[in-house]
């Protein structure tokens, strides 16, 4: 890294969770899953950036929604990332998030460089990223911005190609090369991915950059001018420490456009390094073969699976037990409120289940089963009329806010640790076995002081159980106005 | 009917429920399930055998862990089948349990005739039938032993076939002719098999009877002695009163043998009726296209299933939604606990699956997570180390044992109705959103005494949760003895 710019890692984590569903959500995308490999991929993406910078240099670029979620599966750099998150007040393509995040990173160095890489990719080889990362910071501190191409493995029609300018080489280092970008290609037709696949001079555009911040904001004043006045005033705004809200509306009305179309397409500082790492963006159910370890049979496997001679499939279970015989090519996957089978090559079509799902307003697009809080999670065992049970657990020293309901009951029955209830104005410790019951418009809070995980079975009654029926008087977690 | 020769039809309902894994279980078959129409398969069956008979001359030949699952399928009927049950004691294939129900009718009526009929196949034509139980009733007298040849529409070769004798027409009445049997030919293979659906004078052997209840113990004491012998040991024990434990001891020693092999292919008094309803013995996932109701794509469908371009496909939805896209010609099979995904060609090797999960000591090879009891039902919602949680139902007038658990205590929380609850020498009535806990070692009591179906959550907390733990008081279903 040259001296005098520092990089600052920003991993775009704003992405919707269709592809993979049903183990991706809406409100739990594929960046959350545990795909090739132990840790799930914004967990990866981070690890991948600390060969590059610390941990207090990375930037989250998410949204509200999402925040809590990465927040908990990067914990063990929770003190490093406190002011690391930029969050999208909505979503606006990649544009407007890159630039709030350079507005950011310039507030805290006026020469700082951005690696800014998809929060769900998968990489193989940690030091081919690492020294592609050098080549191209040194192309960016010149004031280019640039790409990492991908050789391509196959003629694929779903993303975009680069056409680096072979006669203006850049810069070099091993055996890696930096060009000026001659041209980008939208999307091909099979014909022409093909016909680049063959031609060995076009790359993968694979969505990863580097650029001095400074140098992106100039590119997009050039090219998308009511972006930059949009990030002007919003800069202005928080400078005056303005309300949030005042922000969000701004950012609302920018129009949405994407910084492969929006500026690199039309930028002539574009430059590409045509790196050695492995590299997939595990688009679809089907792209697990590039990335995921398969047994003799070539299945990938996860779970209880019970097979009787499969072949090449990608068998998911999760709670169950999924028994399969004979499949070839196929994708199975069991999640506890919903389960995909479909042939490997209709994988993509999984986007049509998630749109009909989504137009019956079923909550199995939204979020599973099983949530996410700051404090710990809940599981819906079941529900009915007038009924609900979940499984509730809390992390040592986590507790939910202090709250109360209008149009529900609720019984807890601890089974395991040691909960601490707060209960209008008594507070008490109720052991595994033992339980109380909260009854409509009580003041109450659960508590986990101890060390060891608490969890509680929770029976609700009530002619309403939405979690919107909900009034916090206080909370660890900044959650009294919003939900 | 002729007059002075009674009818008794005997549902043969001891089968096992591998073929229709995961809707059928060890401890619920195929026969307990709702299959090609709004009544589940031995309710079909009742319904079908009262054509010919009243529903007190009914005999249920089963086992007694199934019988009290049948009990409540035949609950409309409940009266007249008090006496109904012929409980095996252990299973030793067709001829001894048909002995053991044949022994029953000659109590009964030394004239008696036995229609007997397997409790799992689907027949189609209740006309058709009553006609072909009539003539077969005729042969009966006559001192036949009458079989039902079904016209073969494919070379199976997993039934066995009858060839009658033409020359020696016994009886005929309408359409339907009755002959001798020139011969039984065991399940063929292939090209045999071939044969015979070409030669259009092979019948398949549908397994359901018609013969006098003293015509078939003769034949079984010519060809199955010792069978008989044990018989005649039974009914001297019973007529002295001898304890149950002494008869099921006799019935344990009794060779397995089935009445084909055993007595029909043996005997010359082998008739055959060749009938005209349509007839299924749905012996495998991919046969539900003989008698289930298809959609225009050629998929038959139950449940929450959202499909993208699939034919010719079985697709089971329970609890969850099942997403599918571009199947063809597959079998999707989802339960609360386990989920089956093969083609319809491979639907056979679902007994390569149970097989796996018995040698495991897997749960779902046995039961499912919703459990009929004769007072109403439980299921388990989740359970892991310490505890359990359960959703029990109540039927309206019915209670549970007053019993008492040495290792765990229990928590309830009314979800509908109103539960009457014993504890200790305290009675006392709970309404929905009430709770009560019951210490380890509390004798206790769940009792709906109202009109509406109680729903409670139960939680569970100790060391050992097998559903053994538990010692019983007083029991209305005649449980206290055994379990």
């Amino acid at each position: 890294m040259a001296r005098n710019h520092a990089l600052y890692p920003v991993i775009m984590a704003g992405g919707s969770g269709t592809r993979f569903w049903p183990l991706s959500r809406h409100l739990f995308p594929k960046q959350l899953l545990r795909i090739g490999g132990e840790h799930t991929l914004i967990q990866q993406t981070m690890r991948r950036v600390l060969g590059s910078a610390p941990a207090s240099n990375v930037l989250i670029s998410t949204n509200a929604a999402q925040a809590d979620l990465i927040r908990v599966q990067l914990a063990d750099w929770k003190d490093d990332l406190t002011e690391g998150f930029v969050l999208e007040p909505e979503g606006r393509n990649t544009a407007p998030a890159i630039a709030l995040a350079a507005m950011e990173v310039l507030t805290r160095d006026p020469d700082g460089l951005m690696l800014v890489v998809p929060a769900d990719h998968v990489v193989t080889g940690q030091r081919d990223f690492d020294a592609a990362v050098q080549l191209a910071s040194q192309l960016a501190i010149e004031g280019h911005l640039v790409t990492f191409g991908i050789r391509p493995i196959r003629p694929e029609t779903g993303y975009g190609y680069i056409k680096p300018n072979g006669k203006k080489l850049l810069g070099k280092q091993g055996r890696l090369r930096g060009y000026s970008v001659q041209k980008f290609v939208e999307k091909p037709n099979a014909t022409k991915a093909a016909q680049y696949v063959k031609a060995k001079h076009y790359f993968w555009n694979s969505g990863m950059f580097v650029w001095r911040a400074a140098t992106i904001l100039e590119e997009i004043r050039r090219y998308q001018p009511s972006v930059a006045e949009a990030m002007d005033r919003i800069r202005d705004l928080k400078s005056s420490k303005a309300p949030k809200q005042a922000v969000d509306e701004i950012y609302r009305t920018i129009r949405s456009v994407s910084i492969d179309t929006g500026v690199m397409e039309r930028s002539s500082k574009a430059a590409v390094v045509q790196v050695t790492f492995k590299w997939s963006d595990v688009g679809s159910w089907g792209s697990l073969d590039e990335v995921a370890a398969k047994n003799k049979a070539g299945n990938v496997v996860t779970g209880r699976v019970i097979d009787v001679e499969s072949e090449h499939s990608i068998v998911y279970a999760d709670r169950r037990v999924v028994a399969t015989i004979g499949l070839k090519d196929m994708v199975v996957v069991d999640t506890p409120d919903a389960t995909l089978v479909c042939p490997k090559s209709r994988a993509q079509d999984v986007k049509k289940i998630v749109d009909i799902l989504k137009q019956q307003q079923a909550p199995e697009h939204l979020e599973h089963v099983t949530v996410q809080r700051p404090w710990g999670s809940y599981t819906v065992l079941e529900e009915g009329p007038g009924f609900k049970v979940k499984r509730v657990t809390v992390n040592p020293g986590g507790r939910l806010s202090l709250q109360m309901h209008h149009q529900r009951s609720e019984h807890w029955v601890v089974i395991a640790g040691t909960a601490r209830v707060t209960r209008d104005h008594d507070v008490f410790d109720l052991k595994v076995g033992e339980s109380t019951a909260i009854p409509v418009k009580t003041m109450h809070r659960l508590e986990n002081p101890g060390q060891e995980t608490v969890h509680i079975i929770e029976v609700q009654n009530g002619p309403y159980l939405g979690e919107d029926d909900i009034v916090r008087f206080k909370d660890d977690y900044g959650r009294i106005a919003a939900c």
